[in-house]
Order: C-alpha cells, then structure tokens, then sequence
C-alpha cells in the first residue's frame, strides 16, 4: 500500500475525535495529498462529496489481530458485542476507514472538506469521488443494530464513556 | 493488509465483468471469508447492504504506478482523460474497489450478495455494513463528469470498446 496523502484537522487524540463525518458535518479538514499525485485529482472540482478511505491503524508490518467481537462506541452505554465486519469500528482486521466528506475546495494537491472524523495526521491511502448512481442502494435499506441507536453529534469515544 | 476472504463471482475475465454493482444488481456473488474471521461477522445479517472493499491490483510488492490521467471505462466512446482520484476506476495508486453490495444471506463464512463488479478471485481486504445515516451526503450532491453520461446497465470494458 502506498500512502497518497496525509489528512490535517484539529483532533489530536483518538478518544476525543468525533465518531463519523456525518455527526461532525461542519467541522473542516485537509488532505495534503503527496504532490507526486497532483495531476491525479484532475476534475475532482466538479464533485461535492468525496469518500475517504484511510489507514487508522499502525504502520507496522503485522500488528496483532483485533478481538473479533467488540462493543461498537455507539453502543457502550448498552453493551452489545457483535463482530468487527459488523460494526464501523476501526479496530478491524485491516483497519481501513471510510468517511463520506462534503468537499469544499482543491487547491493544488490541498483538498478542503467538511465533515471530520479523523485525528490529525491520520494516512490517506484512497480518495474516491462520491457517485450518487453507484453508492446509494435501491430498494428498502435495513442497517441491524445502528437501527437500535439514537445518534447524536459530535459524539467522541471518550465523551460515550468507558 | 490482510487478506480476509475471496470473492466468487461467474466472472473470470476482467474485460467482461460488468462495471459497478449498481449496473449490475441481480447477479449475485459469494464472499468466502477466512474462516478465522467467522466470529467477525456476528450481526452482520441484521444489514440489508455491504460494502466491499477490495484489491484489484497485482499482489506484487511494488507494481509501477498507473497514470495519473486516464480515460474511464465509461467515458470510452467520447473520451475524456480525467484524475485517477476523480474516477471509479481499478488502476489507481492503491487498486483498493468499493463496492455497495446487496446482503442476501450470511451462511457460516459464506456471505452471499448481489450486485457483482468483480472478478472471480478477487481479494477482500475489509468489509463494512451499509449504514444510511452515515454513507448518505446531506444536502445537494454533484457527480462531476459522471452527470454528464448515460448509464447502461450490464456494461464491461469490452463493451464500451477499446
């Protein structure tokens, strides 16, 4: 995997770092995108949404596996395990992220976004454009156990409690 | 990254296999995932979606890197080069795929979806469920040059010609 970019917003530590870019629409971010991939985002102006696809783990070669069941943040005010491929948790097998952000400008291989859930610093290895055609899904939409929680903005690990 | 399941699919030439799930929604698919993750996907039948993340690159170490302007798939019949980083396409600096699948049945380490845009084989590196207040833009949403083109269902990279 190549790193194509570094992502800078005003989050320094993990647990106080908003869970999900939709419950932190306003906050702002940049990608500092390697420059080497300038002429890679050719056109990505006309799009408003961006998916984000990072490496929140750590760079080590093979760090241990994450548990398999874990209780997502979302839920540790009622504890429920379910397994990691069932939750958006970043403690994954591979700990890749995706955050839908709304972009708000690119400046050279600078990318302004709206919506942060990522602490400063954070490895961006893909950034794809939003395509409404391919990534809303047809027909009724059932999402499990998030369909069981209320969510509320600017949520943090730390401010759901132990 | 971990390889965390294989992907079977009818498909086992990439030039015939259909571009995006959307356009290709009732043919279906199986995850065959690493049974050592088979208590990773507790919950996960309670979703109606997934998105698959895959590797549609080489495993090699260190492929050369793509270009970084490329025509799409499907802007071949009246091309016009665009960034990497502003399509869909596989050949970019990580071939990491998004997928918005379909979750028809969870059986064991057998995930079973439909809506297909891989190849037989293809790698899975992560797998995350499709949660509608997170991965829905709020707001008014433009797809760039993807506004501008009329999608066939079913299309390849064959049919859209060289």
């Amino acid at each position: 995997m190549r790193l194509i970019g570094t992502i800078r917003t005003r989050h320094t530590a993990f647990e106080d770092t908003p869970i999900q870019s939709a419950l932190n629409p306003d906050d702002r971010g940049i990608v500092e995108l390697d420059p080497r991939y300038r002429d890679a985002v050719d056109g990505l102006d006309e799009f408003s949404h961006l998916w984000l696809i990072t490496w929140l783990g750590p760079l080590e070669d093979d760090p241990p596996p994450p548990s398999l069941r874990q209780v997502p943040f979302l839920l540790r005010r009622r504890p429920r395990q379910l397994g990691i491929l069932a939750t958006r948790g970043p403690r994954r097998p591979n700990p890749l992220g995706l955050s839908l952000v709304r972009l708000t400008r690119v400046d050279g291989t600078e990318i302004h976004f709206a919506g942060v859930d990522m602490v400063d610093g954070t490895a961006l290895v893909d950034l794809k454009p939003y395509v409404s055609r391919f990534d809303q899904p047809a027909g009724a939409v059932r999402c499990g156990w998030f369909d069981t929680v209320t969510f509320d903005e600017h949520v943090t690990p730390a401010s759901l409690g132990p």
